[in-house]
């Protein structure tokens, strides 16, 4: 399934597949094609091709834009093929489902990539594009995690890095992109602020690859290997319903183009007889920036700007690039684009951590504080099987865990524990 | 495989398997027996079927002391399982070997576990005994990352945790250990005195099963995992050379055991003709907390408590239990035990992130550290095959990483950009 070019998803005029994000015609977003899979109508040998590849995004090379299939060594063991990205668990969440009122919730954890996030998906597609187009720089604008991932990406590859992120991003997002060595810069402005001044650079460099600017076409492929490996981890099905965070709308709908590619190649089975389809779509937003789930509620097609002001600063874009697309998506599978607050998005995290032992940031608090509101507003049926997204680590948004627990402190000596711990609380002896 | 019983390392007494740690007879440390595995002699059955398991610690199940073999649903997509500790990735390491002059350093990443330290693994053999053996609460003596590992246990198991720590300890570990719902006791004292006060708590506390206490022999044999996994990724060979840190010593003692028994077994092949054999062993610690490496350097055999005072908290037992295991170890493959100053800490702790995007705790700067130390002084064959274990997340150490960078700061304009920016490092335009 080689690409074959750049196509804009308005006029569809065709690009070559180059360091290019808009259409110079129509100003629409351009996104991959492909040739048809060489191996299209023999799913059986597709499927095992998929299942001899590394547990990594790179045993869905034939789904991905490189040149080169997948970069040299890449796989669990790989050097120059840069980090592992993927291959991350799918658990079945029965205590939170119970919690829920649902039959069957699986948590896929994308926190166990290697900077902790699911954009180690999508820069490691981008990053070995940038170096197959010769670009000798990788630079990115971040809501925090991305900056993070190319910073950990450039020291693998061995390529500098150049972040560009919002000036009041958590510490603990700044110190975890530093000491990879990257220049990081920060911005004096909120992350569409960041965006703006990246896009007027990548005009002016050009040879720094801008992952998510001028790169953004390859960078968004790597989102649909999160479809893939669900689908593959529910043994070649798909569920009914994906709980997944929005906020340029990336990895939404890219989770839906990853979907429908599958179906098409007759990949996906059906479930009790009935013909596969891509799941409902239901989209998460926080209430302090929520552009995509105002737009979908009020029955609009496009996104107004908002300011953003919210605990989850991750999902902070007040600007959405791909919010139409993301309300088209969630509307043709029967979804929901829905916010939660931000004390619901701290009870989120302190829900999914008790009952399956998963520590969230924010933007899984948004996943997780939605699910949980549309199980109890009775918006799921409770028969259906649930994929609920984690995009990113707890240990990356430590701050807003402060002061949701007590700890006891005592003397090393074993009256103290009598006396200050059991007495305090109910211990099971 | 299955486990008989456990034996006195000192005097060869043995006891059925229960929740017991001393030798009644000579106070010396239980470890687990085994039968002979019953496909002993027939290596490529065993191989088989390790490959066949699932790509977590229970693939190895045969060698693990479980009745069950593993829990119920133990594997990639677990529920009642528990959390899916192990199978992390192995990474070739050229940029670092380049930096330090070595040919082939490879790294054992275990960072990648579900709670971010390598304490996933023994957890999850302890908390899968304990159940077995009618335990309703888990407990643990800790130094920080093994009470994260046991509170998210608790949640993915449904069992209520108490967790013992320092007071002092880093707020990353006590924040992402209290997300669970965890009853955090912080102990005004150091490690040393927290494992007294356990000691003393698992004695009056039947029912609770402390993982590295009353558990210990059990928890112990989950760090064989490591061993296995690294010869498994090796194509079923040893490397040359292992450096892994030391604070108990009983991670360190473990991997020598696991390659050990593989070798007896007939699993692990020998590279170039040669017989297979146990890697040199090198122990790390920190200079503020070094009693195995002194003991070893002044060639005694048991080790003077110290009072720790260094930024590798994780590693800050003064009084290691298995030290004289560790420094016999070394002894025996010819390797070493040896300190770095929390200066050097840091320093390989930004080394490592810089060479191979790999993000590690103070630990693993210990490790690292160790690793420059041994190759700039020659005591390093340029030529050998080394294994760097990183054992634990420089998220949940953050605070030593602060300092190390500058950022720079501007409005969102090109102009400052050019001016800020572009003037200040070196640019490759
Ligand atoms: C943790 C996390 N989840 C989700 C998202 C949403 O991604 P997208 O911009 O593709 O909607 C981001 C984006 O920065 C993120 O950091
Ligand atoms: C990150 C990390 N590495 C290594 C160790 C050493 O383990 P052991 O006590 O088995 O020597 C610990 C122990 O707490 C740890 O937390
Ligand atoms: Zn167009
Ligand atoms: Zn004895």
């Amino acid at each position: 399934m080689a690409a074959t070019s750049l196509i804009c998803r308005e006029c569809a005029s065709t690009y070559p597949l180059e360091a290019q994000f808009v259409c110079t015609k129509c100003f629409g977003p351009l996104e991959v094609a492909y040739a048809p899979h060489p191996s299209a109508g023999d799913r059986d040998a597709i499927r095992r091709r998929i299942q001899a590849g590394p547990r990594s995004i790179w045993r869905y090379a034939d789904f991905l834009p490189l040149e080169a299939g997948s970069p040299v060594g890449a796989g669990d063991f790989s050097s120059d093929g840069g980090l592992p990205a993927g291959g991350t668990p799918l658990v079945k969440a029965d205590r939170l489902a119970r919690r829920l009122g649902l039959r069957e919730v699986w948590v896929k954890n994308d926190a166990a990539n290697p900077t902790h996030s699911f954009k180690d998906r999508v820069v490691a597609v981008a990053a070995a594009r940038a170096k197959e187009l010769g670009f000798s720089t990788l630079a990115c604008a971040s809501t925090g995690n991305l900056a993070g991932a190319v910073a950990a990406a450039g020291a693998a590859l061995g390529l500098p890095t150049y972040v560009f992120i919002p000036a009041d991003l958590e510490e603990q997002k700044i110190l975890s992109t530093g000491v990879y060595g990257a220049n990081i810069v920060t911005v004096r402005g909120n992350y569409d602020d960041v965006n703006r001044l990246c896009t007027e650079i990548a005009g002016e460099r050009e040879d720094w690859a801008f992952v998510n600017v001028n790169m953004r076409p390859y960078y968004a492929e790597g989102s649909k290997t999160l479809a893939y490996e669900i689908a593959e981890q529910l043994g070649w099905t798909a569920p009914d319903r994906i709980v997944a965070p929005i906020a340029s709308g990336s990895l939404f709908t890219k989770i839906g183009k990853g979907f429908q590619e599958w179906i098409d190649l007759d990949l996906i089975d059906g479930v009790g007889g009935a013909a596969p389809k891509v799941p409902v779509m239901s989209g998460a937003q926080a209430l302090g920036c929520n552009p995509v789930a105002a737009a979908f509620e009020a029955g609009q097609d496009v996104c107004r700007p908002v300011k953003p002001d919210t605990i989850a600063k991750s999902l902070a874009i007040g600007n959405p690039a791909d919010g139409p697309y993301a309300i088209e998506l969630a509307r043709k599978t029967g979804g929901t684009i829905t916010d939660v607050t931000d004390d619901e998005i701290k009870d989120g995290i302190r829900l999914l951590a008790e009952t399956t032992g998963i520590f969230t940031e924010t933007a899984g608090g948004v996943t997780t504080a939605t699910l949980r509101k549309l199980a109890e507003s009775g918006r799921i049926d409770p028969q259906e099987r649930v994929v609920l997204v984690i995009t990113g680590e707890g240990l990356k948004t430590l701050d807003v865990v402060r002061g949701t627990f007590e700890v006891t402190e005592i003397d090393p000596r074993f009256e103290q524990f009598e006396n200050d711990v059991e007495s305090r609380t109910e211990v099971p002896v």
